[in-house]
């Protein structure tokens, strides 16, 4: 899975292209997104992944890329090239556990877990890593995920498993709601004669590929640039589950929420408010808002505010604010951040 | 013209109900939006305005109201009611210069004009005065405009011209993204059996509005709480209009497009990500960007940079970002301001 964004950068351009065969190779970098750099930058994804093909004894075809950092510029090919001996050379199953590490720009700690299930009598694993989420830092502008896997999983079930599982996860997070040229999702599986294909063993693997994305996603909302907060946005009861979703995202993207967030503040005025410009249909009469199991509006209604118990939930690093619209069954929830001075600071000190 | 955010305050849904008839009054409160009040604020909103309606000799229905401040709290009627008769005795030619004043929330200065223009062989006027752009301010959440006029128009051209110059001044400045659950904007001109009906005069006229309505959203975005940059995000050639307005309220919007402002970073890398993610055509091998004069991307090829000059623009209060996209004839601009840490500060610092 790939940003929708119209300008991307020449290596998600090169995976798009290359994402249908099988794949045998991903060759990351980390500080140049490699992303408005035009049929240049597009050739020097060629040539880097051609060479670490021929190193490997892989088609070029069969090797991706991914990159993160600075947009416009080109990357430094003869550096690169002149470290791939020695990146091939130390390939190995133990190296593995250098990758979390190594794809870090602005975050602050590597993000990376593995979780094994069982299915058709035997133990699988799925491992995954990820790195910066949202446009967080200054021109670092990526989020990167890649998933690993010993479970044999046919290419269609793969797909829907994946695209499903992202779409909760790694689609339900937000920290600045900018999005970047880069962002890259990856999971690999081995190729098979014989995949899972028993609904059973499907639905255990898609349950820990679901543990496996839902903690990155935990993990980069975590480590936000500047962040104090992790916030849980649900909106329950909307008329469909996209108007729900809608809603989500204007609360969980409302500068002023977020704020009010960093705040300590129980500002439900500015989530009603951001939830009532959402675009869909929404009875300001019954609407209830409430933070974890505190409620602060109830059909319309403001409540006398229960002043201490919200001041201690706001206190905590995460909390949830549930937003019921009680207009169908339409439900969505989203992962946020506050906006700290820390977060405008770090962006407006960077210089181009 | 009012927000069209779902959910609305009381005097808004007031408003409606009277706006077809003859108005002669409006009653402006201050630090209470009488918003999320239910069925008890609607109540409050027309026993106020019939009070004033009473001690003015007019029928309720032709006293509009307009509030801004606090979400969730009833208005203090008792205290408002005993204001009234000193209220009403004051009115007076001279006195319309306090309202600018009275109208205060945050804003740091009163924001009013008035200027002149000829139609039908005489000397006419329009005076305007504004508070508060977007949801800068805590809670205080609200644009409000009243514009008079002596002018005689007829109801039809008054509200189409309205709208239409509003498009391009009110509604084409942002400070944070966020919609008031209060905005108005109200235009009244004097019934006359013989309104301005030249096309020559009503040129005059939406000529004159242009300007009033213009210079006060220069003022809204200039007094944008933390706010040290006033930007226009000018969109040149995309496939139509409507898209063109996309894309400018993409970057005009984008949280770290709006934080390199602050840091006076000409970083075009944020600026292109925010156009491409507007969800509109767009090709990045012809796209153009540049601060004033001096181009940074040409062609979807980024300049060599010319830091100094970029440097020098930046350091002004006000300075243009125009986005070329090459593929039709839709243009449009908009206003928008940095977000500072004094913004987060700000909006932080509130306490419910």
């Amino acid at each position: 899975m790939f940003t929708t964004n119209r300008v991307c950068a020449a290596p998600v351009k090169l995976c798009r292209a290359r994402i249908d065969g099988v794949i045998r190779a991903i060759l990351i970098n980390a500080t140049n997104a490699n992303a408005c750099t035009g049929e240049d930058g597009y050739r020097d994804a060629e040539s880097l992944t051609a060479d670490i093909g021929a190193r490997l004894n892989l088609p070029p075809v069969s090797v991706l890329m991914a990159s993160t950092g600075i947009i416009g510029r080109r990357l430094p090919i003869e550096t690169m090239i002149n470290a791939h001996s020695r990146l091939a050379a130390s390939l190995s199953r133990d190296n593995g556990k250098l990758i979390p590490r190594a794809i870090m720009t602005t975050d602050t700690m590597p993000k990376a877990l593995c979780i094994s299930f069982n299915a058709a009598g035997r133990e699988y694993h799925i491992a995954g890593t990820a790195k910066g989420a949202g446009m967080i830092a200054p021109q670092m502008a990526t989020l990167l995920c890649f998933i690993l896997t010993d479970a044999p999983v046919a290419k269609a079930d793969l797909d829907r498993l994946f695209r499903s599982s992202i779409d909760t996860t790694l689609n339900a997070i937000t920290i600045d709601g900018d999005m970047s040229t880069n962002d890259t999702a990856i999971i690999l599986s081995p190729k098979s004669p014989s995949p899972l294909t028993d609904q059973r063993d499907l639905n255990a693997f898609a349950e820990a590929l679901h543990a496996v994305l839902g903690r990155l996603a935990e993990m980069l909302i975590d480590d936000g640039e500047g962040t104090t907060k992790r916030v849980r946005v649900n909106v329950r009861r909307a008329a469909c589950s996209d108007d729900a979703k809608r809603i989500a995202r204007a609360v969980a993207e409302s500068l002023l929420v977020k704020t009010a967030f960093f705040g300590n503040d129980p500002n439900w005025g500015r989530i009603a408010a951001a939830a009532g410009r959402a675009g869909v249909p929404l009875d300001e009469q019954s609407l209830c808002i409430s933070f974890n199991d505190v409620p602060v509006l109830v059909n319309g209604r403001p409540l006398e505010a229960n002043l201490e118990a919200l001041t201690a939930i706001m206190a905590e690093r995460s909390f949830q604010v549930t937003i019921d619209i009680a207009l169908g069954d339409g439900e969505w929830s989203m992962l946020t951040t506050d906006i700290s001075t820390d977060y405008v600071r770090i962006n407006a000190e960077y210089s181009t």
